[in-house]
């Protein structure tokens, strides 16, 4: 059923899921549409953004952000358009970038929006991406933690997603050599051809710890944390004296339930961290940069963009009925660029 | 046999150890005494300095520095009197601070030598605890890593040894809650009582994870990281966001002789890097920091021994010829304070 004018349909947490989430995780709702009270703005979602982040909200572990309650809307970015405003900051037909999650509708006194976008914003669904928080990610984790130099080497994984994607092409602006891991052929191939990278490896192939130590002859200067697992564990014995290690993600381990199997890396990592003297560092976009940083982040990317030295790619999933499987399509990597559901 | 004024007694790795060293990893060997030509001084080893990193020295694996090569001398820092000079900058009877290893005699046209101590030092094994090395990465570590800030809770392994007690001392001066782990009730009772820190726990308890946690109310938010292994993986938990972790050795692990076995940590330590934004920075005292937090450090220090607010503990081993032993009991904990060895 699609999005209509009298129905709210939203996508709740059923139950915390073990491992990938399954069908008991998530189910779709139908409520009745309320009407915004004096102050208070009606929202329509156009675009949900999905990210991995959002598994790590359906544990029920101490983290950086609340988990998102049993029965609870489940938590994410939205494009949605002000159906009508009682509000003074508002007016019907204004884009606004807002928290409001999975869901068709939302009534809000302001609360939850990020930012309003105008009535006619170029790319709207660029906010959940490259303009917004995995654009943003990409380049206050690179610059500011992981500060490459020109001719240092940088490696990121997920080369293909919307984070690492853009981690490449600023180290390339920057001068580096630039190493991508993505999985499988096309992803290699779209990462080298269309983004400019030097080189990608494929983490699928039996040889992959080899293929990525050759192309990384003079070692690893800048790795982009996104990942965890055994790319993670192949990029230890290349980093350099001096190497910094921005933290974005570990997607590879949130759908684990326990600690995995041995052996135990924790010697492995502890141990290069000590001996090539490596900085690393987890941050989260919201509160690890000062709003300097964003301000810098939108005037550059908005001149890398139209220079055409930045290019970016979106995968539309119409429904969002169908954003469970999308998500899950981004947790196990098939998805290819940033997801984002057209929900209405 | 004590040392002699015709022969050089050395100590050489004789094979790389698998785990602890054994009576086949190190071997004494005598040869005779070379005279310096000119331009070179001879240096007499009165002190040497045993510490955890020359474990990893032994190994023939990339690290910061060298390892030894079989048949070669250990490396050590030592204070040497100068008994014979052809150097214009050294006269007999000068004390210096020079890095020429575990033997009686030295002969160098001045390579090697880090400082002339002058013909009355102080106290001159000072030089190789508390006013060299050990204390200086104690200082740099915590304060330029670390950051502690007045109120924080900071916790340090190892807290009898020099580094740790260093390390806990200072965090104390800085105003922070100081909680130490050390092994046995002997060494926790020293730390609290005589070193001034709030709490101590054994980690040799069975509930030592608990002890920590309830030692640490609030969290922590410096944890000077030199062990690794379970005292690591009990704090990972209990850390705060944007803590930080100077990391100056993990000498439970330096005895491995591959990865151990699972469950794989690895994931435990990442994300909680992740979801906790903390900064985790390897450093080497020696390529780490400017000249200028070395003069701080001087500055502080001596102030801070002259009030009392620092306190020093030695632990003087006789005879060149027990390093070796004394070396093991450092790396199993079964030292108590700096170790010195007198050598002559």
């Amino acid at each position: 059923m699609p999005q209509t004018t009298e129905i709210n349909r939203r996508i709740v947490l059923k139950q915390r899921p073990n491992g990938l989430p399954d069908e008991n995780t998530l189910g779709l709702e139908e409520v009745e549409l309320v009407q915004p009270a004096d102050g208070e703005i009606l929202l329509r979602t156009v675009y949900l953004s999905l990210d991995p982040y959002m598994r790590g909200r359906m544990n029920d572990t101490k983290s950086y952000a609340e988990p998102v309650k049993i029965g609870g809307v489940m938590t994410g970015q939205v494009v949605a358009e002000v159906m009508s405003s009682n509000h003074a900051n508002y007016s019907a037909g204004d884009y606004v970038l807002c928290g409001s999650g999975w869901q068709d509708y939302f009534v809000t006194d302001g609360t939850g929006v990020v930012r309003n976008l105008g009535k006619t914003p170029e790319n709207p669904s660029w906010s959940l991406g490259i303009m917004g928080m995995p654009g943003y990610t990409a380049y206050a984790g690179l610059l500011k933690i992981g500060e490459p130099k020109a001719g240092e080497t940088v490696v990121v994984a997920a080369a293909s997603g919307p984070v690492g994607a853009t981690v490449g092409q600023i180290a390339k602006i920057k001068g580096c050599r630039v190493v991508g891991i993505a999985g499988g052929s096309d992803k290699c191939a779209h990462v080298v051809d269309n983004l400019g990278f030097d080189e990608c490896i494929d983490h699928r192939s039996d040889s992959f710890a080899e293929q990525l130590s050759a192309a990384c002859p003079d070692g690893i200067d800048v790795y982009y944390e996104n990942v965890g697992g055994k790319v993670l564990y192949a990029v230890l014995p290349l980093l350099n004296a001096f190497a910094r290690m921005p933290v974005c993600g570990v997607v590879s381990w949130y759908n684990l339930s326990g600690l995995p199997e041995g052996p135990d890396f924790g010697p492995a990592i502890m141990g290069t961290i000590l001996r090539m003297k490596v900085k690393v560092q987890g941050f989260i976009i919201y509160d690890s940069f000062p709003e300097s940083t964003y301000q810098e982040f939108i005037g550059d990317m908005k001149t890398w963009l139209a220079s055409g030295r930045v290019k970016y790619k979106e995968q539309i999933v119409n429904g969002l009925e169908n954003a469970p499987a999308a998500l899950n399509d981004l947790l196990t990597g098939c998805n290819f660029g940033k997801i984002v559901v057209k929900v209405g």
